[in-house]
């Protein structure tokens, strides 16, 4: 997501202590960051922080880390945070440098909403955040076990994503081709899914999940 | 799919050499049956014969077997193979018998198109012909490695068979989820099929595959 200039951006994201330009620094020490040993969750391009926001509110047990690579929306989600107190990790940086922010385990759960889907040829599909190459490294970075969580209106998005899970090791559950009108309780909306959401198109959601302590049952 | 009984049913079943009623007598010798070495494609619930019949058209290096328990529907599609002389073997069947019809490996593909979706509650969930017991079975036949091809226009039902699927240690490959708005090329409409597309509502569609040879990329 782009958004124009903010003329306090730049000041936010140099004093406020949830807005992090070197995460790098935090690698395997994020539990003393939130100073606590809760599971860490990630947002990888939260945009304006209202999904990551109502999901911390929601799951107080919970650390959060949002990603984000556009400075002047990512601040907004950072500023809300410093005056609500509640400590969210907003990361200004891009997801193919997750790796080096991370040690291996360290998150347990990825949520990845209405991703760019790029255009469906070979030179762009590299791009999409459910690429091969990125699932390799959020495996990475969630070690023995993980989850991702995936929302987008994009049908032939879906149908990439599903299958680059599916040839990755991931098992999926809880999937839906229409989640607005499922019976999928508890759904937080991002920013572009409430404004998507009044055109009244299918939104896709799935959940990916591996245990390389518990392969399939039967291969 | 049931259809009115037919009176000239039961002497086309006693007398059609490719209307089966004992398959359990062809376990491990199919290839004998078909006289050729050619890989065995099995479809799950036949109806008619329309798929499986336009299939053997046109793939001649394949040997098709259809399943179907209805004897009053699949005696049609038997008829016309023998008046055609074209070799498909139709079995008079319930799809929860296929393991004594076959050995390890015998065959090496699975359509189930448009199998009946059943109401989405424990009991009756299990009768799905994606379920995890019927995977297990399917994946028996198939030996070390095989693949399902699966259509349906039950939203809910596709959700479940790509959960399932990908659950049992298959990948997916080609999945739409608009079928005929699809660039896929060379679709062939069952009776079902064709009768529903008129509606415009979406077929769903996609291939399962295994191959315990060749582990996921990285799990």
């Amino acid at each position: 997501m782009r958004a124009r200039r903010k003329s306090w951006a730049a000041h936010e994201i140099e004093t406020n202590p949830f807005c992090i330009e070197t995460p790098d620094e935090h690698a395997g020490r994020w539990h003393e960051f939130f100073d606590n040993s809760n599971p860490i969750h990630l947002e990888i391009g939260c945009g304006m922080g209202r999904y990551i926001t109502h999901m911390a509110e929601a799951n107080p047990d919970v650390n959060f880390i949002a990603f984000e690579r556009e400075r002047n929306v990512i601040v907004t989600g950072a500023r809300a945070a410093r005056e609500s107190g509640r400590r969210i990790a907003f990361i200004i940086g891009d997801a193919s440098d997750l790796s080096g922010c991370f040690t291996p385990g360290e998150i347990s759960r990825i949520y990845i909403n209405f991703p760019d889907p790029w255009p469906n040829r070979k030179k762009w599909r590299k791009r999409r955040l459910t690429h091969s190459s990125f699932l390799q490294t959020y495996k990475r970075v969630m070690g023995a076990s993980g989850e991702i969580f995936h929302k987008t209106d994009n049908a032939e998005l879906f149908e990439f994503s599903l299958e680059q899970f599916s040839q990755h090791g991931f098992a999926l559950r809880n999937i839906s081709l229409d989640l607005h009108k499922s019976s999928f309780a508890g759904n937080i909306m991002t920013e572009y899914e409430s404004k998507f959401s009044a055109q009244n198109l299918p939104i896709y959601r799935c959940e990916a999940f591996y245990n390389k302590g518990v392969p399939h049952v039967e291969n």
